[in-house]
């Protein structure tokens, strides 16, 4: 079992409670990360620990589960070895659940990641946190105005669920929280743009609920631009097919790829670098291997590849589990089927749209749904209660607790570099 | 005003509600740091955001006091005028209140930092976390019982109230918490050393509750060494005068001096680096500066300087202030008269020392006076209930929460380098 997020986890906590199995559960690293919230952290609203759990904590009770804290390096299907860390560790397996994530695709720019980086890790989003705030603390020592406008210019590009939802927060967080902060610059009105390739946001979504979140977004103060292209993106500025802007923040937000880890495990890999899995979600050619969530390329019934969201890893978890047991047992295994459980996205505090079944939701009904299904998800009661908390306290008074810089520059140019 | 510490926070507060006075307070971090309770975060019991709160935040409702963030580089005490950034930004004064705290004192051994960092900043401390997390993972993946054992060796030097509550939390980590995380390893057989030079622990309070103190260590499983000096420290070992300890992780509590910048700025310092002070708090020969806090030297009635406590700079500051304010207006200044408060450690989760006026409090009592004291003295009502939350569940669950490893090997290198 390699990965511990939506996916993995799910694997391995349907196999913790088979009897007889040995489970061992490796990731990276060492704690179990809930994406979805990533954009709160960097917009200042939460800390890192409420969103994400330590992978050994959550498997105290599981005896036959073994934990280990160690990087995929090398897979050997013939032997059934897997080697983690540059082969410092050996793992032999009768089956193996790859779910490794993905990560920010640039589509053929890979020199982009340093200047608009993603939002993937907790490094990220403390980055990007750290460095949004120290933008302001600039502006305010400068008296160069250009300069403070460009300081004072955040892009989000890509209107996806996290686009969407990172520069509804940075609106957010620049309009009632900075702007009490600040005596010589205008934090309110610091621009938050929303560039999109395609024509309207929530590209996944009904049209009805494109345009409500595309409306609610305006209103919180988000410029939001369709169809517009970006070309080229240098240190502190972006070129698109129609025009220049000068910008301090950049954040890519526009897709994400498999993980570059497959093609170097010898896995077939298909449209952005996904590997594409069987029915059974179990990898062609490859005894024993299974492979899920956002590294996999995995049709549904029409045809069209399911998207890198977690609902998707949570379901196939369960399954890859049962197959991979199956397959041990040498029991015929179950085609994996998705059921659609509905999409969501928050704007800003209150608004929110989201699908269930045939009913669309937006606005604050919108968003209440998002919330309930989002806490839900959160795995640790500890957490869930503390996030509750924090938003309750920041919906009453306004503040924003987790608005620290940390982190010297040398290390943010580390992480964005990553 | 520069410093955002006890000291200087205090200062610009008091100034705050003075009518007809502007204060620029300047901070070369964006966040006001409890000190005191960074252990907790280095031993996963906290967030950063928890201890710390953005200073911009504390004087929103202040129009006259305004914000900056950068680092003092000069001061021209003739023309009146403080230098920042590397004199990018030039502020004009009337009058200068200083409080940039101290830095971790090795000795005359500064090579010794990168191999035993101290307990000064968020930065610090998070890397503890890392590190010590990180060498349990280690420990969990190896073979080599001798590097095990090193990796699961934690020697804290120096037993004032730093180098004790840190101990006594690594104990409980160790015991408590990741005893059910691993399987390989057995956590609660770490070993938490603490080495002490002189012949006792907490030397600041009465030998009776240094005696209880130690003991209550002694009951967590600490090792406590005393009269036992450092002699070298290099990558993973410490060598005393009584022999060699092979360790992962070295932490260095045993003195603060004087901050660096005091002699670059071109004030007098005396022993261990410290600025000179008249019992106005006012530096000799420098019209319209004052000094405070851990980077002065106030001697007490008896001649012997303030220790470099929180207590003493919360009540400097106002002091300060209205001596610096008394010096504009052209009247006489007050002297300082330190009133101690008393002092207090907490030993692990449910013990404690005090000594308030003439009564001593140990165990239970000590850790609930101590428990009282320093919630009050979080600066930020949100923080404060937060805290106490955080608290509470983790005393019932026996949980911490916040056992993340964020940030990169060559991030933490930098770090530990500072």
């Amino acid at each position: 079992m390699v990965g511990a997020g939506f996916g993995g986890l799910g694997a391995a906590r349907w196999l913790a409670r088979q009897p007889g199995v040995q489970v061992t559960l490796v990731d990276k690293r060492n704690h179990h990360l809930f994406q979805a919230l990533l954009y709160q952290v960097a917009s200042a609203g939460l800390n890192p620990s409420e969103i994400a759990s330590p992978v050994r904590g959550l498997f105290r009770k599981s005896p036959n589960v073994r934990v280990i804290m160690a990087e995929l390096s090398a897979l050997d299907a013939d032997k059934k070895i897997a080697y983690f860390d540059e082969g410092q560790i050996e793992v032999a397996y009768d089956a193996v659940v790859l779910s490794l994530g993905g990560e920010t695709n640039y589509f053929g720019h890979p020199e982009w990641a340093r200047f608009a980086p993603g939002l993937k890790s907790i490094e990220q989003a403390l980055w990007l946190r750290g460095h949004v705030l120290e933008a302001f603390e600039k502006a305010e020592k400068s008296q160069d105005e250009a300069l403070r406008r460009q300081l004072m210019t955040i892009v989000v590009i890509g209107a996806g669920p996290t686009g969407v939802e990172l520069s509804g927060a940075f609106a957010e967080l620049r309009r009632h929280v900075l702007r009490w902060d600040f005596r010589d610059i205008h934090p309110e009105q610091a621009r938050v743009v929303l560039l999109e390739g395609g024509p309207r946001v929530l590209a996944a979504f009904p049209p009805d609920l494109s345009e409500a979140a595309r409306l609610d977004l305006e209103a919180l103060g988000v410029e939001v631009r369709l169809s517009e292209r970006v070309q080229e993106i240098g240190e502190g500025y972006l070129v698109t097919d129609q025009g220049r802007i000068e910008a301090h923040t950049m954040v890519w937000a526009a897709g994400v790829s498999g993980h570059p880890l497959a093609a170097r495990l010898g896995l077939p890999t298909v449209a952005a670098g996904r590997v594409p899995v069987l029915p059974d979600l179990s990898v062609a050619g490859m005894d024993g291997v299974f492979c899920l969530g956002d590294m996999c390329f995995c049709p549904d019934d029409q045809g069209k590849p399911l998207p890198g969201m977690a609902p998707v890893a949570m379901q196939q978890g369960p399954v890859a589990a049962a197959n991979a047991l199956a397959y041990l047992q040498g029991r015929p295994t179950q085609p994996f089927c998705y059921q659609d459980p509905g999409i969501m996205a928050t704007v800003g505090r209150t608004r929110g749209v989201a699908v269930l079944g045939n009913r669309h939701f937006s606005g604050t009904r919108g968003w209440f749904t998002w919330l309930w299904h989002h806490l839900l998800r959160i795995v640790d009661f500890q957490n869930r209660a503390l996030v509750s908390a924090r938003w309750a306290w920041a919906y009453v008074s306004w503040k924003w607790g987790v608005r620290l810089i940390h982190g010297g520059a040398g290390e943010s140019q580390q992480i964005k570099e990553k």
